[in-house]
Order: structure tokens, then sequence, then C-alpha cells
């Protein structure tokens, strides 16, 4: 193992070498054929050469690049030099099968040299039995440090902490603080605040660094130190943690477990990963997708996404049935079978704006009780608005092409479907995130199945009541 | 004008108070109704004790609960003592309607007390004359800063930078840096990194602080430093400069100009908000909206989703267009009718499965040259197993519902359509990225279209040659 003073130099020193990309951003073929030959040669040499300046994520882009044949290479010829925290910026599915191929001692003996944030995010996803081997293997403190971070549930900030942090007593000076720094060898790679705790490890304050070098030496930590009121408890939805980090700006805050006692460090790096993951994850839901990821296999993918048309589905047979009521009417006027998809399509497409914006505006809670009125309003003014516009539209183009009474029907009902689909878009997102479901999951296809219902009911029923048909 | 020191310290104090938040982080009833009553009786002391302790983002957040009125008084009952740092934390329209009621001189003042980068944030928005007339009355040197970073173009890395950073000579001590940071009074309020620079600004490397704390007094910072390799271009697009970021977990990078001259700092607090931003541009993109705020009007509101719903009204003629080619075998057989948007919606919703994974994975770079050919054979696979999945299910319940012909003929058309849709779902983002177009804006109207016109023609086509009817 390598001492920590080591590890921060050798970590500062893979700055990294963007010169693998091209414009696009993506790995240079030339780069790729180059490593890709070095691997067939066994050319252990000049792939460490290559390779040792890589940062991280350069590592794994590059593994996600390779072949699964060229990547299992890779990871064996490199050997003890394979950089583990590459495995933190990879697909699960690529690390997943890297891990797999390692020999237990082999991941032991790496994860001593990660950050403990790094290795708890490999390590939390292997089965329970290779986690307990690779831990056991570990000495003490680090076993201590890991298992305390993988004792807290998944996604909180208790797992995505680092256990490495600087803390000082509040009775020391600036100029002791330094002289620590300076001297002691078990300091984390990096940091950008230092803690101040009592004798049980009590949270009392926190100093920016910036803070300690515009300090004379004299001053006492605890007359610099600010309270942290931003402590974030270790059982806290990573979610969570993430927007006090945004909201106030921070750049690491301090972790504690329920008796207030310092645990760990939460630090802004992770913290972009979750504001990322979880953009991604809405996104992913509002379009019926779930946590499927690029590298999953065909039948993976396919029973990710069968349930959400399944659901679908269900609600098509529903519009097919309102439809089915008005079969006669349809047989007389078969101008009614073209454009009612247009009704129905146009409420579709309006109630999803609206969807949106409420899912959106609810997940960054931009909407609460305060606005939420105005919002509703607002919605129907637009739904409104939108619907006489595309009423006009629709009914002349509808008028011109078939005749002008149903012209006039299409019209109408493009102005109830129009304002149904506002209401529903803002309701539905409302009603669900009131009863605790998640609206990015559940709003499209209640929203889709109204404005489908109301559509195809509203343009067909209007017609045989007007033409008295059916 | 306050020292820099005492800006310093203030902006520290100012924590925040997180107890004017509810548990669902919605600003407290009790509080807002408190803030209300002092703002009704004009009593200035009372809000400036109470206002005091917040945040920026708290501020922020109070200024968008008030009804509009209250704000208005509010900002002119506190006169110097509001804080404008929260308006960086506002809607675009509220920031302009505050900024809009106050006197230049009163923003010139206030504008000198805050960072560079929240000052070009309020100033980017305002007409030019008021924008001359506010920097005219600033101080030279602040002047110049924000006139450098205002003449960087929107969006870009110089926009949001910094312009206030520390940066020493190479040949200096890590002591002599320390002295220095102890004494200068001009140092910016919080800063993560000392740069390094040559006599004629010119960037040499950073050191980031946790180094300096480490290291003995007598080193040399040009021993000490690291090169920056990752040194954000002025003009660099804000959304790659927090790829960048993003990629080599940085806390702050130094932008230089074309000279390679320091010009400003960037820091990971704008970046979370660029890539903020950005996935909720996405979001909103693939949803049919634009650039709309919850603090627009209805006819705002309504402008914006038009251009949106009347290309899909396009797309939707399209499709009865198909549908009126088949008029003839509608009228023989009306079930046709009832169950031809099952066809479509089905396409549409799997469609919309494919295209969002494509596109969000085009926007974080997963998706490129690589696995592309493996992507697209995958979503083949995925499209002709839901295909087959899909055909059964709704094959079985139309024969049962009409006839087993017609079960027949949907669930052929099922397969055609999922297939199609899973094609047009992967090619049509891909395609629109290579031409240089935004696939988050574009590919939903395309693969749409697709959808349902391949699902009518398909249905209705196999129907009317099966039948020999049309």
């Amino acid at each position: 193992m390598q001492q920590p003073e080591d590890r921060a130099s050798a970590s500062r020193q893979h700055e990294g070498n963007a010169d693998i990309y091209d414009e696009d951003g993506v790995i240079r073929a030339s780069f790729l054929a180059h490593i890709g030959a070095a691997i067939a040669d066994r050319d252990v040499l000049a792939l460490k050469k290559d390779l040792a300046d890589l940062h991280q994520s350069e590592l794994g882009d590059l593994l996600e690049a390779l072949l699964p044949d060229q990547r299992r290479a890779l990871v064996h010829l490199l050997g003890e030099d394979f950089d583990f925290a590459a495995l933190t910026e990879v697909d699960d599915s690529i690390r997943q099968e890297i891990v797999d191929q390692l020999p237990n001692a082999q991941i032991a003996q790496a994860v001593q040299e990660l950050d403990s944030d790094d290795a708890v995010y490999i390590l939390e996803d292997l089965d329970e039995d290779d986690q307990e081997e690779i831990l056991s293997q570990l000495p003490f403190t680090e076993r201590i440090r890991l298992r305390r971070a993988l004792d807290y549930p998944e996604e909180t900030a208790g797992r995505r902490m680092q256990t490495e942090f600087v803390a000082v007593p509040p009775f020391w000076t600036v100029g002791q603080t330094i002289d620590y720094l300076r001297e002691d060898q078990n300091l984390p790679d990096r940091f950008a605040q230092i803690f101040v705790i009592d004798p049980t490890f009590r949270l009392l304050g926190a100093i920016d660094l910036d803070m300690i070098l515009r300090t004379k030496r004299a001053e006492k930590i605890e007359d610099i130190m600010h309270e942290t009121r931003h402590a974030i408890p270790a059982t806290m939805d990573q979610e969570e943690a993430a927007q006090e980090f945004e909201q106030y700006d921070l750049l690491s805050a301090a972790v504690v477990d329920e008796n207030d006692r310092l645990v760990g460090v939460l630090t802004i790096d992770d913290v972009v990963d979750v504001i990322q993951q979880e953009a991604e994850e809405d996104i992913m839901r509002l379009g019926g997708v779930g946590d499927e990821e690029l590298s999953d296999s065909v039948l993976a993918t396919s029973r990710s996404r069968v349930p959400w048309l399944l659901v679908n589905l269900v609600t098509a047979f529903l519009a097919a049935s309102v439809i089915g009521l008005f079969d006669a009417t349809i047989e007389q006027i078969v101008a009614l079978a073209v454009l009612m998809p247009i009704v129905a399509g146009m409420g579709g497409n309006a109630g999803s704006q609206t969807m949106t914006v409420t899912v959106r505006a609810l997940a960054t809670k931009d909407l609460d009780i305060y606005n939420a009125g105005r919002i509703i309003r607002r919605e129907m003014g637009v739904g409104f608005i939108n619907g006489i516009i595309f009423a006009l539209l629709v009914g002349t183009v509808a008028g011109l092409w078939f005749e002008v009474h149903i012209g006039f029907i299409i019209a109408a009902a493009m102005i109830i479907n129009l304002f149904v689909a506002a209401l529903a878009g803002i309701l539905i997102p409302l009603l669900l995130d009131r009863f605790g479901a998640d609206p990015a999951v559940a709003s499209a296809v209640f929203v889709t199945a109204v404005t489908d219902v109301v559509g195809f009911f509203a343009f067909l029923g209007l017609a045989a009541w007007w033409f008295g048909v059916g």
C-alpha cells in the first residue's frame, strides 16, 4: 500500500490528457487503434506508458470504447497498475463485468488506494459474500470506515460521503493548524474545508481554507470558524443533500450521525453527479423509460420497456372503446374517422407541454402552494387561447376538406379538448405529488388517457348529436 | 462602499436560516404572513432585523413567494440594505420587474458590492442605455472588469467567470504567498485555488489551497504548482466548460483570453447552475416547451407554445390524409376506425422510449461512433421483440372483440409499426445530431409523424388488401 502522501501527489499528476479526444469529444480512432494494437501484442510496457497520464474519467471512456475482449485483456495486462478509480466512471454493467473478472484479493488491494467514497461506490454493487471477503482483507481502520458508509441506506448522504476529513479542536490557533497540516501524513487527497470538533467528535463548526490562509497565525480557530448550519444528516436522501448544496453554494459539507458527530464529508463533485443523475431520471421517466443503460442487452431493455407500453395499451383500448360507442355515426360519416386523430393528438401534445412544465417545476420546488393557484389559472387561460387558435385553423381546413358543419364540430371539439388538456396537464402531476407518487413516472399515461377519451368523445359525440345519427 | 474585508466577513455571516422553510422545503406560511404584516406596517426596522440573516437564495425564495405589490414595497423599504445578490436567485421576469423599479444610481451602488459574476448576471439583461449609465458610475477598475466580462458573448465562460482572483509569481515561496494573503485587502470573497502567472499575466499553473497548507514555508511556488491543462478559453461555450468540470472533478478553473492570459476564474457553483439549466432545457425541449418561466403571463406562455403545436398540426393532417386514402375501407369495416388509434399510439409510445434514451445519450456524449452500431442493432431487436409481444396481445383482444381476421391484421401492423418506431427513435436523433440540429427539439415531431403515418398505413393498407375493399 502506498503512503497517503504519495497517493496525493500521484493523483495530482493524473491531470489527464485531453488530446485523446477529437473535436466532438469522442475518443480519437487513432488512439483507440493504437491501444488495441498494444493489447493484441500484449505489450504491457507500452500500455502502462500510454495510460499513465490519463485521468480516471479518460481511462473510463477508453474502457467503454473498447470491445469486451479488449477490455478484459487490458485490465488483466495492467494488473496492479490498473486505476480502479476508472470504474466509478463507467456504465454499471461494464463495472460489474470487470469486477467479476478480478480475484477478490486484487480488489481488496485496489480499494485501499481509493478515496472511501469511490471504494463504497464499487463495493456497494457486489453481492454480500464478495463484499464481506474483500472487507475482511482490509486493514482495521479502513474496514471500519467503509462498513460505516455501507451501513447507511442506498442513495443517502452517508453512502456518498468521504470518510477521510481534517478536523481540529476549537482551542488551536491558526498557526498550530497549519503546522499540523504540514506534518500529518494521513491527510485526505484533497480537502476544501477544515472541521472543528469537540473531544467526542461533535461538530462545532467549519472553516474554509482561504479563511485559514488570510488569518494571522496567533488567531484562535474558534474565533474564525463559522457555525455549520448546513451539516447534512447521514441518512438524508442524496437528492435533498444536493439541493442543499445548490441553494447555499456549498463546496463541501460535514456529514453527521444521529448524535451530531462528524462521520464524513460530502463534496461538490459527488453532488454534481447526483444532480446530473436526478435530472436524467426525470427525463427518462417522462419518456416512459426506466433505469436502463446503454450497455444493457436486447432482452433486458425489452423487459424494462414492456410495463410502460402495457399501461399505455390499457388506455389505448379505453380510447378505442369510446370510438366504438359511435361506430354507427362513423359508418355514415367517414370523415369523422379521418379527422378524429387530429383532435386527440393535438390534445395530447398540449397536455404534455403543460405536464412537462409542471413536473419540472415540482422537481425544482419552483411550484408550491403560493403560486399553484396562479399557475392553474394561467394554464387554463393558455388552454383556452390555444384552443381558440387551433379551433379556427383546424375548423377552416376541415370545413374546406369536407363540409362546413364538420368544420364547426371539430372546432368546438378542439376548444374543449385543449382546455381539458391544460387542466389535466397541471392537475394530474399536482395530485400525484400531493399523494406522494412521483409525478414524472405516472403523469404521461393519465394525461394521454384523458386527452384521448375527451378528444374522441367530444368530437364524435358532438357529431352524433348534430347530425342525429348513431 | 464597504472594504473587501468587511464584505468577505459580511457574506460569510449570511449562512442562512433554514427555519423559514417547512418540511416540504416551502417557505412557512407563518413567516410569509409575518413579513407581509411588517411590509404593510412599513416597519423598516423589523424587516431589516428579520431578513438580516437570510442567505441570498432564501431572500430570493421570499421575493418569489410575495405578491408583486409586497415585493415592490419590500425592495423600496429596505433601500440600500436590500441584498442585490438575491436577484441572481429569482425568475428573470421578477428580476426585471425589481431592477426596472430602481434608479440606476442605486443599482450602480449595489453592483459594486457583488462578486463580478453576479453583477454581470444582473447587468446583462438590462438595455444598452441603462447598462452604460450604470457602468459609467462605477470606479475605473470595477468598470473595466465588468465590461470585459460583458464583452464576451452570452452563454460563454467569459460571461460566467468571476474577474476577482488570486495570482502570484512562480518564484515566490509558500511563506511569501501566505504572508501576502494575510496582508492583502483586495482578496476575493472566496477562493479555492491560487494561480501562478508571469509578468504579462500569462497563466503558468495553479495550486489548490490544501497544497499550500500542507507544504513547508520555504518551498517555491513553481515546485508545487501543477500545470493547468484545464484552463478554459473565455469564448468556450458554458455547457462545454461545465462538461470539463464534470469530467475532471474541478472546483475552479482559470479562464484565459486568446493570448493565454488569465482574465478570470470559473467556479463550480456557477457550473452547477449551468448543468441544472442544460438538463432543464433538454426536458423542456423533449416536452415541446421553449424557454418559458413560471412567472410568464398567459399570453407569453401561449405564444411560446403555439409554434410546437403548429408543427404537430401539420403532421396530424399528414396522418389524417393517410386515413383519407382508405375511407371506402373504413365505411365497410368500421372496426378499423375503432382500432387504428391503438396501432398508431403504441408506435408513438415505443418510438418515444427509444428517442428519449437516444437524445439523452447524445447529450451526455455516451452515444458515439464506437457504440452507435451496437445500439442501433439493439433497438431493432427490442422493437422486434416488443412488436411480437404486443402483436399477440392486441391481436387476441381485437380478434375476440371483432373477428379473427382483424386480429391477424392488427397483429401484423403492430409488428411493423413497433419495429419502424424503434428505427425512427434512434435514427432520427442521430441524423439530426449529425447535421448539427438539436435532437431534443425536433426528434419528437419526426418520430410521431413516422409512427402515425406507418401505423395507419400498415393497418388500413393490410385490411384493404386482405378484404379487397377500398
